[in-house]
């Protein structure tokens, strides 16, 4: 199997400014063509640490990828490493200054400025794949059949470059190998109690596939990765062993295919059509925005409400203000409300809502930072729940509670 | 200055399927600190592959930081590579073995399974920090003066052992030295012609300041940072150099300190004393989970709907069915009416709205995807604004509206 290197050059990633996310776009696009990612290097941007990266890299990988460190800015040394590293010098590629030209003409920009031009200043060995959304261009050098390509480091100039250019000419290329990956979603056993469950089938799984766990929240992803010649074949082996394995963890699986929950739930309100709605406090609007975040989710989301004052809720939602007056705004009985409120404003069959403490300060009623009421509400049906959460960062805090209303949600909707 | 190296340990981030998010957290807090990360490695959970890092990481590094590769299933190495590396045996910490038993206990587990008493075997010679958090204890290790920490791989635990426990022993540890940053966010020039006017400043800079440029979107973060022993004059001579920096940009700065859009909204919402609500369709909630993610945004945010199929806009945000029917859902006239019916509907002095399509599929009526209108309704006045990003994914769509949207409206209140 190829195996490949990224190499990603920036002080802001370093500096913890910025997080990475394009590795993590790139190692998942490279594997869906069975190439793996060995080694992720995060640098600075300069022209010895690239060039000696770049040396390190090549001794393990066939194939280097490197993000950043290109642009119009003086921060950039990349090119300058390239032509160093494969002893070659740094021209003007004039196809590369006439799509310059052309993409800021479009954009209404007639003057080229030097520091523009530059950029079309590429190794002469180089290969260019243009960027089609920045002036900075994508680099491929070649040398004893290793390839290395240069990126620049926005995200929406890497995800074009790769999927729409990069990924098909390395199909072209290399006559790939197959990876096929499965992902089961268990709930409600803790990860050692679950590997104990699981040991001997693990143990017998075969030498080809490997199993990952992967906790995210309150759930557990075991993921199990085949690699292999022949597609159709993989998949029949990942199906078999799966069969083996959901009878061991019977009535905790809540997906045995989709990776994210939003997507786990997308497909179960399709499949049953039923349409949501949600009605948040403390969550602020990310319940609407996961949901929302699957393409389709038009067709069973309605809507949400974001009543974040309580006057709001009782305004929007219906919520009682007796009830806010007797048992406070961050209780089970006001998370109840909004619920039903949110059902009828909307008409669903589902509704979620969420009242509670993000913090760093507490709640207008001194209800401790961390606590939160959340109502899943299924036609007639409701459960409402309470977690305590002081230890959670104020997003992460709203990121976990989403997460754990939809997880609680797809369980719902699996037990009946 | 203290140098750091931090090490991933996970085939999760290899194979694309979680993002690295603790070296973002863990650079930004050791830079607050004085100590600045100079390389980051992302490896696989390999025992040969960790000793390897670990030797070229303290050719560099004073100080190495792993996490990942601990836990109670079967694919963690880390602590076998350790004991190896450091020539030392791993034993049972008695310590950390009632540390965990009374953390399992207050879960309710009364049993402590094998595999979890293996997680209170660590290297002898280490001393450990306990985690209130989860299972696995966070090691640290010292030779030659230079000093390791291994911590779990999950956000959640790490988060609390580097704020809590590393960052103050580091404090008291090494006399450190001081790093002041400052960033200033211009809008409305692009990078290149933004560099072309500052160059003269930025080449005058003195030699502990360095200037980088960051894109978020159409803004550019200017991010100066200074280095040195003593933290009064870093600050001063910061400001000093701001200061020559603001007359060249002038009218295109929309913060001089804050880092993030949402943040700079927050301090002009408060300064202004003025009340905000969201009517979101496109951006299904990300407006408003921005607007909540700061501390202390219940005093401006009074909350928001996500209307996301038509008739509710009609029914919650008072849009006509007649604007609906002649111009379609996706048009400047609805993104006004929408605006308006939430300014209505939250009675708030500021409202923000969006409609359009964010694919993968076509819009109801038709319209292409990547297009939105979006509008900023500040008391009486209004702006209708339209964008076409047919480019990028949904939830990157989602996101660069929402950055737009706010940025604009930031731009908006600071001329008047």
């Amino acid at each position: 199997m190829e195996k490949a290197v990224l190499i990603t050059i920036g002080d802001e990633i370093l500096s913890g400014n910025t997080i990475d996310t394009n590795s993590n776009f790139i190692a998942a696009e490279l594997k869906n063509i069975g190439i793996k990612v060995i080694q992720i290097f995060t640098i600075s941007d300069e022209v010895e640490t690239i060039k000696n990266t770049l040396k390190i890299a090549f001794e393990t990988g066939d194939l280097v990828i490197t993000t950043g460190g290109l642009g119009p800015t003086r921060d950039d040394k990349t090119k300058k490493a390239l032509a160093e590293f494969f002893d070659d010098e740094i021209a003007l590629d004039e196809v590369t200054f006439n799509h310059l030209k052309g993409y800021m003409e479009r954009r209404g920009r007639a003057d080229i400025l030097e520091r523009n031009r530059e950029q079309a200043f590429v190794p002469a060995k180089s290969v260019v794949f243009q960027n089609h959304y920045g002036t900075a261009p994508c680099m491929m050098m070649e040398q004893n059949g290793k390839l290395s390509f240069s990126l620049p480091g926005v995200p929406y100039e890497v995800k074009p470059l790769i999927k729409d250019q990069i990924i098909p000419y390395l199909q072209g290329r290399f006559s790939l190998h197959y990876i096929h990956t499965r992902i089961v979603s268990v709930v409600g056993i803790p990860e050692s109690i679950l590997a104990d469950i699981i040991e001997d089938w693990e143990l017998a799984l075969p030498g080809n596939l490997a199993l990952s766990y992967l906790p995210v929240g309150t759930r557990v992803k075991l993921r199990l990765t085949a690699s292999g010649d022949n597609e159709t074949i993989l998949k029949q082996q990942t199906e078999d062993e799966i069969q083996k394995l959901l009878p061991l963890v019977k009535g905790h699986v809540i997906a045995t295919s989709e990776d994210k929950i939003e997507q786990i739930l997308a497909e179960m309100l399709t499949e049953k059509q039923m349409t949501i709605a949600t009605a948040e406090s403390c969550t602020g609007g990310e319940l609407a925005k996961m949901i929302t975040s699957v393409p389709g989710s038009s067709k069973h989301f309605l809507g949400g409400v974001v009543a974040y004052a309580t006057e709001k809720k009782v305004k929007i939602l219906n919520v009682s203000q007796e009830t806010v007056d007797q048992f406070t705004v961050v209780s089970e009985q006001v998370a109840q409300e909004m619920a039903k409120g949110c059902q009828e404003l909307f008409d669903s069959h589902i509704s979620l809502s969420t009242t509670g403490v993000a913090g760093p300060g507490k709640g207008e009623d001194g209800k401790e930072v961390g606590t939160v009421f959340y109502t899943i509400r299924v036609n007639e049906k409701e459960v409402t729940s309470k977690l305590y959460l002081p230890h959670l960062e104020r997003v992460d805090f709203m990121d976990f509670v989403a997460q754990k209303v939809i997880q609680d949600l797809v369980g719902l909707l699996i037990s009946g």
